[in-house]
């Protein structure tokens, strides 16, 4: 498969997987996905469940890092699970594609209608989640496609963490990339459902404020909330990727160090 | 006034100013004060209260660096206040003196109990407070000055911030200094009453955790949350302050660069 009109296939990990995504409309994976990936212990051996994947990104970068892990790519567009369908379906992902499985669900439906709809209670070690985080007044667009990648709906962090703790195992875990300005909702959403957390800002470089933070937390923790050293992106005056970020963004190295 | 068995005098910023702290017993003020009073932008020229002002370390660290200033160093002990009206007392501290008052009362006061014991609404442009950060059974300790001064009462930064709120002016600040940890409840302290919060985290070296946040928020501020490049403290083999931690200590430098 090669790129269209309609869509494009693009290199990750320095090649080591391959996206099909939509060519113009609808949102594209970049350094948001490959850094909430990273947040996965080097080590992780168990079933990630990935929120709103899209075409996959995030899901199929912890499976290229971790060899033992398996994923669930949970998109609710029909449109971009296709897209994520179309990825594992690429003969260059054939490898890992043996471990992942697309879900074409709502990860806001709650109660049996969530597990009715194939996420069951305690199904996942970890969740990943790349919300869809713009206000609706933010940066409006008018391609529908992208408009569901980024519109940010009231309460949705709410809604996402309910179902991320309750598709979590006891000892699960839970991963978000957003935007800083999120935080006060981030911090309320995790309240009693996970513990632990660990806040890892993303800067554009060391003298500006985060463009980003990645939120990990775990279920059961009762370990205080931690601010962990910055990921600086960019540096010099060719404004090139840092070393760490390089290594983090091309499936190298993990986020927290773990 | 000199050192005696009871009591030092110690220089803060090079020697521009003394504070007449307990010797041993009590909280003896050190880098969390002058971070603290490093978040006032430099040509800030109002009132400042200090909430839990102790000797009177961050408040006179504002007058300090800020030559139009005036503040009202508030502290509920009242050996603490006394060691503060102490050092206003001190020839040493002859001009910034002329610019701070000390109030003895007890910032968790409501309502007209809190303006009767001296702290009336709108009266101040900004607040400051290095509220006692530490939970009662963490670092437990037998002298009762130290521990009025380091316990973590529940709730406190809910009752903190409230009366900073009443309090602070129309378009005045608050700035406070916690440890990591506390975040959710200070955000959800700030909820409703300040905007625009700034968060700047302190690392003791770049490769560990935070110890340290310092929060500033606006009133009638609808900014998003910001989250600073961070301060780091130390660096090298022989870890010596960085040179900002160094000018931000010895009030050449503010906090936030503003």
């Amino acid at each position: 498969m090669t790129d269209t009109r309609d869509h494009t296939v693009d290199l990750f990990h320095r090649g080591r997987f391959h996206l099909v995504q939509p060519a113009a409309r609808g949102h594209r994976a970049g350094i948001d996905a490959m850094v909430l990936a990273a947040a996965a212990p080097a080590d992780f051996a168990g079933r990630v469940a990935d929120f709103g994947a899209g075409a996959g990104a995030a899901g199929l970068a912890v499976l290229s890092r971790c060899p033992r892990a398996t994923a669930l790519l949970v998109e609710r567009s029909p449109e971009m699970a296709d897209f994520a369908r179309k990825t594992l379906a690429l003969p260059q992902n054939a490898a890992l594609a043996k471990r992942a499985n697309v879900l074409e669900a709502d990860v806001t439906l709650t109660g049996q209608k969530r597990i009715d709809a194939g996420l069951p209670d305690r199904s996942a070690d970890f969740v990943i989640m790349n919300p869809p985080f713009n206000t609706a007044h933010h940066r409006p667009s008018p391609e529908s496609l992208r408009k569901q990648a980024h519109v940010m709906e009231e309460g949705l962090f709410e809604s996402w963490l309910r179902s991320a703790s309750a598709v979590a195992a006891p000892t699960g875990s839970v991963a978000l990339i957003a935007r800083p300005r999120s935080l006060p909702e981030i911090l309320s959403g995790l309240e009693g459902r996970f513990g632990g957390a660990e806040i890892l800002p993303l800067h554009p470089s060391s003298d500006l404020a985060a463009i980003r933070i990645v939120v990990r937390a775990k279920r059961g923790s009762h370990a205080g909330l931690r601010l962990c050293p910055p990921l600086i992106l960019h540096e010099g005056p060719a404004n090139r990727f840092t070393q760490r970020a390089d290594a983090i963004s091309n499936g190298r190295a993990s986020l927290f160090g773990d």
